[in-house]
């Protein structure tokens, strides 16, 4: 194990921008007041929460501020708009989603097909594009509600979540859309307005904030019931007090990454771009998942067949290089990634499925490196697998490498 | 106003203690993998929540960390408590709470009710002590959960929790009991083993760890449905990536105040006797609500009679003096709280209802500040009071003040 480290996980969690940390220190010091209390003292506190309120009702170009819920993560804002919509209105029974969805969507549905729910879950191809006729065909009139994510956190892949919307709104207008933003936001732009979405959730710790606070979007024409019922927080739609440091906090994160968005589109696209076409045009048996699919700036993909991606994972992890097969929320299972079999990956390439996922904080240098590294790591696996055969015959029809 | 803050509102929140600041610290900055994930860099974490499930689990005496999950707040606790139980098992609908429990726990209530629970409140007396007979009377083979909370947040009194579990185990003993310890942990010893609760809430942030994280002890022997549905996380019992700063702070602030209990039961109520006391003695309008019911140390709560509590805080504010009328999780309704109203606080005392509540860090002097400046206050507010022919009599009956 070396000192360095290489941290490409971001679409696991992100580091804490020092910024953020300085932005919720007095929080965590001076301006400790619980901000229901009707005292001075109390003032800053719900001051900062209102700024921050706001703060995000721009990041995702809300109509109003109470429109703004916050909540303690990602999973948290999923949870309360899907069972919200359904619990405060119960008369239609048929919900969509996609296969490729996060489990904090994915394993709400299948609970609520539990309760009697008729679910329909929209395949995607072999990009993990997904199949928008299909949608369209499933929409009726007791379509209650479609949940799409923005994009995906496995492959990057974008949804275009305006023309969902459109198709949605099309065959049903009373149709709720809730869209799965916690991988997009910071990394494209997210417009609701424009996007025509009903609710829509984000996670601070994706991008720079800590892990523990998440936002909901929720407009105005949209009713749900509260997922933690308790004291009048949050205009009575999330009960609890305050997380006033982490809300301060993710409201800062987003203003950074509002103003680093053109660096991210640009810059960390670049690197993105420099690692992958590194990896698969250095690696014969390297191939990019996700083929021409458009995609958030910081992911990719990465195929490495016949071999195993644990063992990849665990050489990269002695070099001090992070990064990750599946998700870190299905992690610890030995199932391949949901969203790689939805995308009917190969199986000769699932397994060996590596996300790298950079952010604003990734370098030249460390990029390098792992183009540096990699072929020789890949080789060593490669060498033991019991696919020698394929291997060969692989080798013979890309020639040494990829062309990408 | 003046600079300086005396901060006697800690039953609404509390300071972070710096230790926990600092324990808190590195998991902001350096360690911030996501504990899920697989390789080195994410050990840190990872063994950080493992040792803060220990460290939790013997704050309140569990028989095993797996007892111990990490929730976002007191109120997630008790959503997750209430809910996951009943609905993890729905053939039983009865329940029984108290009329004096927080709005996490009664309105969650108040929402079964509607969805078609039976629902048994228990009522009161005049010192606030929870009426055992009618407790027990209500208790019958249909009763699925019981919910009390250990100590009240507007009055500190004490549940006698380890008579309450007797009594319910006696008359069924597969009811589940739920125990709100919001209000206790930190002030007096929680023994979940000796006390024999099934379910216990805790919240971070009344014991000097920050905002927005809180723990929910549920024995092996007790099933639950998770509230946040999603990833593994928490053994598949609360989704969401852990924040693992704050599990790391609600540790270590369990240990401060595990070895700060001996204060809290000695110095700090000396300092709250001493308060309510010297406002007991030097005002002849004013009354002990609670009489003589046993309490957490940190507690008090006192009515004025004949004049407006609002009105007292405003001119506390001016000094720089925090205290509350009502629970900051009430706070902006107009209705007088439901504990006082509960137990029959007569109107003439409710409205000017004040509740004291110290910490570790409250000093002699503060208190003796408040001792000093109240009179004033009070006879300030009393001077412009319609009811001047009720206080004259009140003044004749009582002395120029009280005798407790």
């Amino acid at each position: 194990m070396v000192n360095k480290l290489i941290y490409l996980d971001n679409n696991a969690t992100t580091k804490v921008d020092e910024r953020v940390l300085e932005a919720m220190l007095p929080y965590f010091k001076e301006e400790y007041a619980n901000p229901s209390s009707m005292y001075d003292f109390a003032k800053k506190s719900s001051t900062a929460i209102k700024q921050a309120r706001s703060v995000i009702k721009d990041f995702v170009n809300a109509n109003d501020e109470k429109e703004i819920l916050f909540t303690s993560c990602g999973s948290e804002s999923a949870n309360t708009a899907i069972r919200g919509v359904l619990n405060y209105n119960k008369t239609k029974k048929h919900i969509i989603t996609t296969s490729v969805e996060h489990p904090c969507v994915l394993n709400v549905y299948k609970s609520l097909e539990k309760q009697g729910y008729k679910v329909d879950y929209i395949g995607v191809n072999s990009n993990g594009e997904l199949n928008l006729e299909e949608l369209e065909s499933k929409i009726d009139e007791d379509t209650a509600l479609v949940s799409v994510m923005w994009a995906n956190n496995e492959t990057g892949v974008i949804n275009p979540i305006e023309k969902i919307s459109q198709i949605i709104k099309s065959k049903n207008k009373d149709t709720k859309f809730y869209v799965d933003a916690v991988q997009a936001a910071g990394k494209i732009p997210i417009d609701v307005q424009a996007a025509g979405v009903d609710l829509l959730g984000i996670s601070g710790h994706k991008f720079h904030a800590p892990k523990g606070v998440g936002a909901l979007y929720v407009n105005s024409k949209t009713m749900i019931t509260p997922l933690i019922i308790g004291g009048h927080q949050e205009r009575g739609k999330r009960a609890g007090t305050e997380n006033v440091p982490y809300i301060v906090g993710i409201a800062k994160a987003a203003e950074l990454a509002a103003d680093g968005l053109k660096y991210e589109l640009t810059e960390v696209k670049r690197l993105r771009d420099k690692l992958e076409k590194g990896i698969v045009n250095k690696i014969y048996n390297a191939r990019l998942n996700t083929g021409a699919a458009n995609r958030v700036p910081n992911t990719t993909n990465i195929g490495f067949e016949y071999i195993e991606g644990e063992l990849i994972l665990l050489h990269l992890s002695d070099l001090g290089i992070c990064a990750s097969s599946g998700s870190a929320c299905t992690s610890g299972s030995l199932e391949p990634s949901h969203v790689l079999r939805a995308m009917n990956v190969p199986f000769t390439a699932i397994h060996g499925s590596i996300r790298w996922s950079l952010s604003r904080f990734t370098t030249e240098d460390e990029v390098d490196y792992v183009i540096e590294k990699l072929p020789s790591i890949i080789e060593k696996v490669t060498s033991i697998s019991p696919y020698q055969k394929e291997l060969e015959e692989l080798k013979r029809l890309r020639g040494t490498a990829n062309d990408v």
